[in-house]
């Protein structure tokens, strides 16, 4: 018998319906209404191989709707990759499945990113098509030669970050990505009436895109249209048109099949409707024989890349940056060491661009660049060209003013693998990509976010301009290591430590003013412990005052007076709590002086909360508990007493109480 | 002499690139280039009045390019406002002086919102144009009748927020609102070309918006697109080809001019290319009169309304509502005696819409909403009908998935005033109108934000949708109450809290899960100290519990067991910490036992950073300092510790050591 294509689909159908039931959670309407589509991307025209998920010149498929996670744990389990098992679909959003409710990169393989936080998959998939041209510019065809699929709802195209992800993906004319927009004209609310009236594809063809149509239910139409959008050199956008929860025959069409399982009865429905004989959980030996071989389609394929790869003069290069490692080598030695024979009085951004300078001559695989800051966040070197449509082989981004599809994309970048990307903005517009700092924290993306003018140090700007509570907001994401060097040394070493980390993102949060150098000793990266004792007291130690950043000097000023009035003080540079607190007992122990009778200070100009960790309650906490305000830098510092003549007379008079 | 419009343009471009000069920081760029646009606004079509700012019925004008609040500087002196005086605006970006770097509501009548962060002056502008109408459903022409201007650079149309809030424009057809592009093709970083080839008109017209364009420095041709932006029904943008820095005559149309003060040099050849002889912050008298005399232009009408309104039916209500004083009477009492006499084991966001039921009922000027969760959001109340473009009357926004959107809709609803909006999504998406929570509270704006879903409490969708730095990343915004409610008769009283604040915005975190009672006393609202103790310890107190919303009904059991172990313990119910801080010394000693030996243990469902603040660094800290993981609530509480079966040994081994 030969099995049809609807039957395929159905295993999906069966599979997805089933799992949401028996987990009596979850959304089954996207995995019924996009079975079809998905089944024609999988059977026919995805570039994979099941038994090695992380072949490098994959086709890059990413669910942007990520509430349909069953649609990618059925597809995984069918072609053939060892997991999902049935075991695990079965455990679909119980703890320890692998099938949870979202698509979590870091528990599946051939999941290539964490989906759910709407919009952001598509703006990852915008990324990762980045990162495949760039890598073809500089390895060529046969080792990079992929395309990237996105499935996106009305939710991920309705979503801000949709509009700065397709501006980009336009303007970059990125071909190889195509977008299958499940149509439907259902979101949790109901009917997209309630809320847009938008045309979609107008928008998108505004935005240098190509935009076909297809019944989404129909396998030749589908095949049409993307072979359409494959012949188009734009990026596209096919529309397909579906119906939400396909083959629930008394909810389909409707958001009751959007975010809750169908019932019982409507299941058994379905199964009379669709023709699907087989009990919960299993799938007619034709049809997964069906699947199986489909998850083989591109074994000839795959087997010819890996003889003509390995055998590519290039490969162990591209193969290490696809790895992720480091080129062996101390990059910065040369570069700490003029630093030390020199000190600099410099702002740490333009530390930051001094140490990215010996970065991206010795790491070819960096792709630096700003969402529209340039000159400011002193991301681009000079050795480094824009990469543009024309120019794909590039290392710079002019990202635009969209901060949020800038952070998406170098997510997508990370996770892609080949490059490691940098990116800047001012820290307070870490907000508005936040949900993207969040994901690289989440799936544990190497991106280096490059985060100026972190303090009232900005100036005249004013509030809307000045981060007052963002470090403490950043340093609670887990997994995020937030650093704020204190100089240009502290600076070259945070850059250091974000570069060698794989498994997650590091942030760097630096100065618009120039900072007088703290340190001259090149030997040991004294910020990998996150803190140090940066000045020893010399009379009997009565005070620790702990800094970051722009604060450090102004604490070495303060020590020095405390020690003049005969209160031994010590300094710690603190660029990192992250790594602070990884750290084992003792040494945290031996810095914060514990079970010392020793007044806690902490110095930075920013929210007071959260020092308390260190400090107590009985401890000092110096900082900014409101907005700020425009005036030129100094004037601030010195309006919110953040200056060595206003505290350092406050620490004296507790001492000497 | 008569007085040309472009002379009238020019005192714009003078007293802008002069106070950039001295300033020597800041915009003059945008100021220059938009004078012509702006005088022909002022002068000839703006309905304001500068001896009454707050004119209930004026036009709306904001600055959404907030950069260049230069240009709104400008205008509000010439046209006569009290304030800047020609003394603040030679202190422009000095501490102190009202003329910020960018506009501060709060700083000068005149200036509807702060702007600066991009894209989101245009989005507030929506929510003031929904204000509107909503507003002339209700009370009618004669007291309503006034139109939204918004001015907005290619950075606020390239921000993701853009396609959000004109997406929400266009489908409630906000007919009367007017967005004035300035179309100079500069950012930042250079030419837009960079990073753009989006065809701006063509995106505006896929979502239901009119689209003319004029050259921006033709007076004619303003009138002429102001003539069709008027007529037509649909919300305009009006692309004004513009010259950047127009004047300047070495730098204008290109980026130098659009973040630095152009030097001496350039503003001596700018006065000379422009034939203005006045000295530096001095107008010559004829221009001043010719914009005194435009800033009178709407004098009668002013009078007429000002009879006409306050003899209108209706005005008492109209000016309470426009006052911002809710109606007198204790709206909830009956509501929170009956929680009383029959204490409800419900979700607290559940336990919201019962709140809600009284208080729309109660409060005629709520307008709730939801980014698309309205049933798990628990926001529409039955008798509420959508505010759609057929029925600006209605009280509830089907916002779509726009968080963003909808939250900075929302501030400019609350700057517009006469409505109190309140919106919801899951707190995880707090994220993503985090920017516009910020200027909520930067604003001093009556926002109610309604955030449910606020722990691992959510369940199966997993991490990517479980808040847990959240808490805290909120509660480090100044002027933000967040506030999480244990049970139904908290929820009301942080409700009450939430509408009786009128100098900032409130954020309710909500269970999705069921919590039992914990109190039934409804005398005194005891949220409003912040923080309570809930119980009182029996035996000697050893120990104080501190929880916030689902974790009180667990300190209370842990509370039993510890007393049962002979160790006294207080619970402490800490649904808000901003209020507990604004509490007195002794209240606040006495709440956290100060000065007692006593072990201090925070519980809390989420980040524990910041809780040493009241726990001190030998307290201790239960909560969830890693990402969350996808299961049914009751197994992550288990797995991940926070149960009193978990804690309670904890506490007791410590007590008993």
């Amino acid at each position: 018998m030969t099995v049809t294509h609807t039957q395929l689909a159905n295993a999906i159908r069966a599979l997805s319906m089933d799992a949401v039931q028996e987990a009596n959670s979850g959304h089954p309407g996207m995995p019924m209404g996009m079975a079809d589509v998905a089944t024609v991307l999988f059977t026919k025209y995805l570039k994979y191989n099941p038994q090695d998920p992380d072949w490098y010149d994959r086709d890059r498929f990413i669910l942007s709707a990520g509430h349909g996670s069953m649609l990618i744990y059925s597809l995984l389990h069918l072609t053939g990759y060892d997991r999902p098992t049935i075991k695990e679909i079965e455990h679909f959003r119980q703890l320890g499945s692998p099938c949870a409710g979202h698509p979590e990169n870091f528990l599946l393989p051939g999941v290539e990113t964490t989906t759910g936080p709407l919009g952001q998959g598509l703006a990852m998939a915008v990324g990762m098509a980045i990162a495949e041209r760039h890598l073809n510019a500089h390895f060529g065809d046969e080792l990079v030669d992929h395309r990237t699929w996105a499935i996106a709802g009305d939710g991920c195209l309705m979503e801000g970050v949709n509009h700065e992800a397709i501006g980009l993906a336009g303007h970059l004319k990125l071909g190889r990505l195509i977008t299958l927009w499940d149509d439907n004209n259902i979101t949790i609310d109901g009917d997209t009436d309630l809320s847009t009236c938008e045309d979609i594809p107008a928008r998108y063809e505004a935005s240098g895109w190509h935009v076909t149509r297809c019944d989404g239910h129909d396998p030749d139409a589908i095949r049409f249209a993307f072979e359409e959008a494959l012949a188009d050199p734009r990026p596209s956008l096919i529309a397909c048109k579906t119906i939400i929860g396909y083959g629930a025959p008394n909810k389909q069409g409707t958001a009751a099949t959007h975010g809750s399982p169908l019932g019982d009865d409507e299941v058994a429905a379905a199964r009379d409707k669709l023709g699907w004989k087989a009990p919960a959980f299993s799938i007619p030996f034709e049809i997964e024989e069906a699947w199986q071989d489909a998850g083989k389609r591109c074994d000839d394929l795959y087997e010819q890349w890996k003889q003509s790869s390995t055998s590519h003069a290039d490969w162990d290069e591209f193969d290490r940056r696809m790895k992720g490692d480091l080129p062996t080598g101390d990059r910065m030695l040369a570069y700490k060491r003029s630093l030390a024979d020199d000190p600099p009085k410099v702002a740490t951004r333009k530390a930051s661009e001094m140490a990215l300078t010996a970065i991206n001559e010795a790491l070819p695989e960096t792709i630096g660049g700003s969402a529209d800051l340039t000159g400011s966040n002193n991301t681009k070197t000079k050795d480094t060209d824009p990469l543009t449509a024309e120019n794909y082989g590039g290392r710079y981004i002019y990202y635009g003013i969209r901060e949020f599809g800038m952070a998406a994309a170098m997510n997508g970048m990370a996770l892609h693998g080949g490059v490691i990307p940098y990116g800047g903005t001012f820290l307070i517009f870490s907000d508005y990509c936040r949900p993207a700092i969040r994901l690289s924290a989440l799936q544990r993306a190497r991106v280096v976010y490059v985060m100026t003018h972190d303090s009232i140090g900005l100036g005249e700007d004013g509030p809307t301009h000045q981060p007052v509570e963002h470090l403490i907001a950043l340093r609670a994401i887990p997994n995020l290591r937030v650093m704020r060097p204190a100089d240009a040394l502290e600076t070259a070493e945070c850059w250091e430590l974000s570069l060698e980390r794989k498994d997650g993102p590091s942030l760097l949060a630096l100065t618009r003013q120039g900072l007088p150098p703290v340190r001259t000793d090149v030997g040991a990266n004294r910020c990998a412990k996150g803190a140090y004792r940066l000045r020893e007291a010399t009379a009997d130690r009565r005070a620790i005052l702990l800094a970051t950043g722009s604060e450090v000097h102004v604490a070495l000023e303060i020590a020095e007076r405390l020690e003049a009035g005969g209160f031994g003080a010590d300094v710690v540079s603190m660029p990192c709590w992250e790594l602070f607190e990884a750290q084992d007992d003792a040494y945290r122990r031996d810095i914060l002086g514990d079970g010392e009778n020793v007044l806690r200070v902490s110095i930075e100009a920013g929210a007071t909360l959260g020092w308390e960790r260190y400090t107590g309650r009985k401890g000092l906490n110096f900082g900014l508990d409101r907005f700020g305000a425009s005036a030129p830098a100094p004037a601030l510092f010195e309006y919110f007493g953040l200056t060595a003549d206003a505290i350092a007379p406050q620490i004296l008079s507790v001492l000497k109480a």
